[in-house]
């Protein structure tokens, strides 16, 4: 590979993004671009502008940007339509922020004609494939530079020399190590490393920063209604939300109740187990409520193929595979079904847990006049339901008549 | 069909059953066999055996077994080690005890040398069709009757006129009708119909017989230890347990603390949508608890594809396909990846909320050698990654470069 | 169900469906409208005509179309996208027919303000399955009669004397029985029954009438070009061709080779095991061709999820789930796949055998820069491979570890 | 990696796997163990024991043996029992003979305390993947060496000029450069590269090697019987076989009369796809009659499950995955359907066509009484399908009632 001329970093404004982006200059010799985005991590861009500028970054290098609406309503939402969960647990909420992040450091590349585009992740992880398989698949010239890779900064005491040799300003907390690495997104917080390194060993409360301890949160439930719109959350309570509006609202909700605490070990594609804790409060609402309402609206064979095709759409964004054609043919399968997915779920809210309570919609499938234990006016001729049986068991006849000959 | 000359009938010594033994007598002037199981639904069975007496039932004809064992060890836990659970929610308490029933029933039959068995399920539930298909499957000769698809005694009135023409003793609060329809086992119990039909009204606390409220479970969280060997859970806190037994401890632990209440509308297999409040306080502590020993002691290839095959498992029981051929396949797939699932899951009890907060296992495959995110001696080469991407890459990239064109 | 007052009737004009136009109108003293379909069975349309006015029609009840077209474009060929086989073998010429035809009798029903529409199916095949969910699926409220699961017209014998009684003339060849049943359309033509009910004699050589021996068809191999678009051919030899033009053309070509015979046991939706003997010529060389010119132009993701979900899309077809979400799912999946699937197959026809030689697109993904065995100039760096492997056994590595422990 | 000090060499005896010895010896200066196996590639091996001794290798290091019967019953017949196809078409014939030759790779390093083990695949093909995922499963700490990957012998001058410095003898015939490269077992002939690098030209005919091209095969058909037994073939003609024999004896019979000749383009695991011409005689025939024996002796719903599995398994068998958790749990669900996989297949053989033209067992599922047109003695009533079919509808029914409203 040449060396890059031009380099688009995904640019946070901490000290790790801080030293690749001198460590690029220093290396290549190359002009660098900054990205940092507002995925809803909450934290201020201000200082990321500052800090950039303070590295030597050109202003129209430095590019800021508010994306949590395109987030929510271009991937969370489309990934919520399907209920994916990867590995029975996990909601995805790291993995479904790396395309979009890829997409824009691709476009910016293309707008300041910068030929390469870097990441701050290390080469044991998941987010490395899906920064660069996005990348690569929206443009298969570009470079991709993975410093962490590269470079031999291989400890704390290194990278703090380094950013003492270079000016890098170093935040008093930053000088000792975190207890654990955090990842966070309007959709969730995800902690990992070091304190978590040991699966057997309980979480320490501190670890998690979204949601309170189920013990600590309210002793009353509260019951919320959202409203769904073709698959999509579209009203908390009656009043409209935009996707970032809603999921936010959410959040709060969940958080305070303590919903959406997860603790796992999953399977990375790199092939080794992880474990990781994950707060994902709203998230954990929408799935719930999300099911709720296709309880009633979608069809038995629609869900039923959505369910068994779910665990691979879901392999495939964890993997990284957002922006391949197979993601893409199961979204259309996905999208197709949601057209009726229209309602108001009733959900309550209490001390960790989430739960469906109540469902309705003018496009319910449910037929009380058919399943009633009432008279039913004739819609349903129980009659038909023998035939129904013997035809299905011919097989199982034939079948046991073989096995007993 | 002709008619038949003696009918094993699985009877629960109720109202419903009771009448149907009397109808069957009348309507086919057969010889009946009664069939009462203990599946754990917590009732005593000497009034059964009392009451078949009563309605004219030879005391070699009345057979009243505790199958509790059983039903866990060869149908609860195979379907548990596949982490089985339908349309996402419900863990198919009621499908997984048919199987049984009907194998009983059809052995009781050769047994007795009778040519037909019977049921008191209804013409629009999937259970009549659970029934039917295992004892067409085991027995391709048998004859089934499922006397509610049959009989003229459509209503309450009736069947009450029925009962007493007959001397069919009822009991006082059998009078009036009751506001909801149960199914219980040990593995779970089931509330369905009249009150609980319009899926828009929330179900009234006094549906819930085997859970409390979580509201009024314990302010303190219980933490217990399971112990899995071969994907089934055999010690609890350490102490061993028998499939029942087992079960039954979870029961209990999880009652108390509000765990396992499902409030749902469901795809019958018949067509309909119904709605069901489910209560599976045990089993849902052992979803959550095998799904932890399995994150830690089973491969990603092989959970990823349990996965994957899971919601298909899950139709095939709720179904009634338990002895189909595929279901049987299927399961054979599932044992031969639970070889190595064993250790010891750590689960926090909570007010409704059931996570597993560590676990662990001689046979783990978690390494933390090689997910560390300190010096891995080696372990793991970064540089690997590069090439892993790359290659994973190059159908993205060619793809990109022909769509572009 | 209510007596139906006006009846729409799949009518081909021969002897089996005037019968059941005169029961329906003795049945049920009902009007009939008849509707007979160009499908490209090769028969003449006029005579049903003729015959209908005969027994009593009305003209402006006698609909007779050449749906040839719509048959070719709007199900045979997104079907063929999928590259849809049953059983590993059968191109469900004959399951794809009937949604067409429902489709045709629910949309005349509805003009002519019929109730009711009938089909000439018996009770032991799939097309009656196939007739009665597709027009359910359309219209919840139509009624369907079939009458050869109603009517005591169970013999041959009956069945002659009723025509008689009836003085529905009968063409003298039907007299005697056929040694066999038949279907035909543009698709294929399907043989069953009588004379091929035992499958292990080989089925005679006179059941095939529609391409010859591939022991009779000529001497010398037979090699043409078929330009593809989105999946769907659309020129032969440079030639461009309607979608029934491209299918008759192809039939000939095929017959002529005696390509597309298939002797086959198959498992029917109501239980049984049945055997066929099918010729399906064109569709044949389509299946083949459809498949090279993918091999060049779809990505391996795309194709291999596409295949995955064939048997379950086959299935569908089969069963008579045309118009199911699921199935409609499914097809958006698959023409999404379809956008690039441009340009030309070339295939050898010769003596029963079809195969690709040739392939080439503008839109093609192979790339002989980075296959070649030649230097590449960099394409692909093969130490990107020792990478890629590595990463992929690490998960293994781990597990042999683990299982040798 | 640390330096090998005793490498186990996958050794034909042909040029390039003896100067992947010479430079073994010379980059590493390690001691080298051959090893040579008949799979059946048609090639004499003691010319090869000539050569490794030639080039200094202790008889004690030199492994020469005949896998054949193991190829063929552990490996090649329990992939057939799955109808494995990769990609609609290939055969799996080069992908199947690597985890055999990789697990004795590893059982000879560990009889002779090697620590590596060597392959000659190059670094672009699928090869090298599927030798070394096979040979990590086996033994995590197993070293693989890719000299291909490797070393700097880029082009066929530098091969060549490393021989002669080397002493390595070059047959004539390997001066000039073969038009394609070869790779040859018991199943299947491959051939690749070169002259077939364009997949828009037609594959010369010299390329095929052991089937006769159709126009050369004999002008009458051969009509063969063979006799499955647990879903393996175990006798011709009625005369019994063992695996290797039955697939020798059909390979025959295939090349005669030019059967499993296959010209297409594939999918690489590393990304590219590539242009393959086949050649599987005895495979092709293998499979047709596999398909023909289930078709009479499998169940519709274990058929089904097998069809959806199926390209996952033959994926996995392609990409390299023989000794993953997922291969072998497939595999249990694919046995275990087979127990009644027996009876005899006729079919017929004419000039390229493999066609199942009769099938028989004592174990058949097939049922002429079911299936009749004529009278069936009321085996199956076909008012039962009016309520099969009704039930089935249900749910598209309130479907296309909501979608109406």
């Amino acid at each position: 590979m040449a060396a890059p001329k031009k380099v688009v970093l995904a640019y946070s404004g901490g000290l790790d993004t801080s030293i690749i982006l001198k460590w690029l200059q220093t290396e290549y010799d190359c002009e660098v671009v900054t990205f940092t985005a507002d995925l809803g991590q909450g934290e201020e861009l201000d200082p990321a502008r500052k800090k950039a500028e303070l590295l030597g970054i050109k202003p129209e290098n430095i590019f800021i940007e508010d994306v949590r609406e395109e987030f929510v309503r271009d991937f969370v939402f489309p990934m919520f339509r399907a209920n994916a969960v990867y590995e029975g647990l996990y909601l995805l909420g790291t993995s479904i922020a790396r395309p979009l992040i890829s997409k824009r450091l691709v476009e910016i590349a293309k707008e300041t004609g910068a030929d390469a585009v870097a990441h701050g992740a290390t080469g044991k992880g998941n987010d490395q494939v899906r920064f660069e398989l996005s990348a690569y698949a929206l443009d298969p010239e570009i470079k991709v530079i993975a410093p962490w890779r590269e470079w031999d900064l291989s400890s704390r005491t290194k990278l703090l020399a380094f950013a003492e040799e270079n000016q890098i300003p170093i935040a008093k907390d930053k000088r000792g190590e975190a207890p654990f690495s955090v990842d966070a997104n309007l959709l969730h917080t995800s902690s990992e490393g070091k304190v978590l390194e040991d699966p057997a060993q309980e979480a320490p409360d501190y670890v998690y920063q979204r949601t309170v301890n189920p013990e600590d949160a309210p002793e009353t439930p509260e019951f919320i209604e959202i409203t769904y719109s073709k698959g999509d959350p579209v009203a908390l309570n009656g009043e409209e939300k935009t996707p970032a509006e809603m999921l936010t609202a959410l959040n709060e909700l969940g958080g305070k109740h303590g919903i959406g605490r997860l603790d796992l070990v999953e399977g990375r594609y790199v092939g080794m187990k992880s474990r990781g804790v994950y707060e994902t409060p709203g998230g954990t609402i929408m799935l719930e409520a999300h099911r709720g309402i296709e309880s009633i609206t979608l069809d038995r064979g629609a869900a039923h193929l959505k369910d068994e095709l779910m665990p691979k759409y879901a392999e495939l964004i964890y993997n990284g595979y957002w922006y391949s054609p197979e993601r893409e043919m199961l979204q259309a399968l996905i999208d197709q079904s949601q057209t009726h997915v229209n309602g108001v779920v009733r959900v309550k809210l209490y001390k960790g847990s989430v739960n469906t309570v109540a469902r309705w919609s003018d496009d319910s499938l449910y037929s009380e006049q058919h399943v009633t234990f009432e008279d039913d006016a004739g819609a349903y001729d129980q009659a038909d339901a023998a035939g129904f049986i013997k035809i299905n068991a011919l097989r199982l006849k034939l079948l046991a008549a073989r096995n007993n000959r």
